[in-house]
């Protein structure tokens, strides 16, 4: 699903997180590497969770998809701003959908989702009642 | 060797590469990194590159799209095969998909498209015949 | 704050970059992976060089040497201030003294050492006056 | 120090790690990165334990030290060597010297220095009598 800024339907609360290409996330090509983007998704999501989370960097959190379209090159010194649109898949995955613009231009789109792991397991399980209830709190506030 | 792309006998020709998964590819839960995977992902193209395409690394090729998913943890030192399959989307454009397997294991699946671009202008183009060319001759030898 | 380079009292400005140890800084061992270091220092000189160069990211310094020592681990999440003490070896050579800090304790310390080249021979060459004019300036009005 | 492959004295025994510059080991510049050169080192430190040490990579080394001398720009595709001079610091510590070839011109040199610790206090401890023996019986053959 594609979501922009305006006009969004509510299905997502949003977080921006305001970012900078550096050098060491370009190639020889000049530009952003593709896998870099994926370190911009991870540092909003690691600003998402610092402010949500209380048990932050301790949640037991695992990716277990990313994906990513390339719609414009990003170059070093670049002032980006990643959008964040949390939503729940159910009661033991997470899904980030996320968005990348260079000033008002769409550069990049996609998503990471994550699952809520049982350390002592390495299995899925449901996220602590507080966490779901948190993220759907959050979701209707912002409608 | 196993493909679980189901309906895509022939479609593809397969191309295995062996790797290994490095202390910088984890971090601090002891697995590998989610990012890390397309560094493996990227390591298998270059080798596909390297052994068919006489004019590599000078290909002008940029990544449009991006995926994997996770299905089992990879650990330090762990000994990989990532599987190529690669896939022409339109004389533009480029599929790689991908498996990771430890041993028999299937670990990660996904896939990188490539648009060839015109470095002058930075736009889409035709890739040169005798990429199409191969592309296609050394799929149909593989069948 | 302190400063441990004895005897070089007044011979740098101090710069200080506030910045947090991210999750893909760390590896399967708990902490941060070595070269991740590097990572702190060079955000802390692109953020020198956004404040202070007019001509920044397209200035033409390469790294001739890099030098880390570890004192004490950092872990992900950890906020640190990387503190720089740039200092002219030549009029060609830039050396961006560095350590970083984690609240008070002292991690880490080294340095990076650039030096300014012609971008058509690729040789290390007098860096332009206003460069090393600013330099000289702001390290006096420091003292 | 420097050493050169021949008519080195005897202090270290030699290992010779083959390796590629990828394409995200470069930046916009169009050469490798600087903190690039760290991973090749790494590459070849753990092509050394896989070959010597029964317990990797599990071995309790962590790093204290890094340094590198930039000589020659690497750019995206270059074959290289890592060459490996093992050498026992204290019973707690060992320096991996290291230089870097592209076939005969020495590109980069430096060294990592490792220090052995206790995973249950993480403090610097002696290194096991079959590591320190295996360290020096090995240097002594090569002499």
């Amino acid at each position: 699903m594609r979501c922009t800024f305006a006009g969004f339907d509510g299905e997502f609360m949003k977080f921006i997180h305001k970012d900078k290409v550096m050098v060491y996330d370009t190639d020889y090509q000049g530009v952003a590497h593709y896998a870099s983007y994926y370190r911009f998704v991870t540092n909003a999501a690691d600003a998402w969770r610092s402010k949500y989370l209380h048990s932050y960097p301790y949640v037991n959190f695992v990716v277990v998809e990313s994906k990513a379209v390339y719609k414009k090159p990003l170059r070093p010194g670049d002032n980006i701003s990643v959008v964040l649109m949390p939503e729940i898949i159910s009661d033991k995955a997470l899904k980030q959908n996320f968005e990348i613009y260079r000033g008002k231009t769409l550069t990049t789109e996609g998503y990471i989702t994550y699952v809520y792991i049982d350390k002592a397991t390495w299995k899925a399980t449901r996220m602590p009642d507080y966490l779901l209830k948190f993220i759907k709190q959050n979701k209707s506030s912002k409608q």
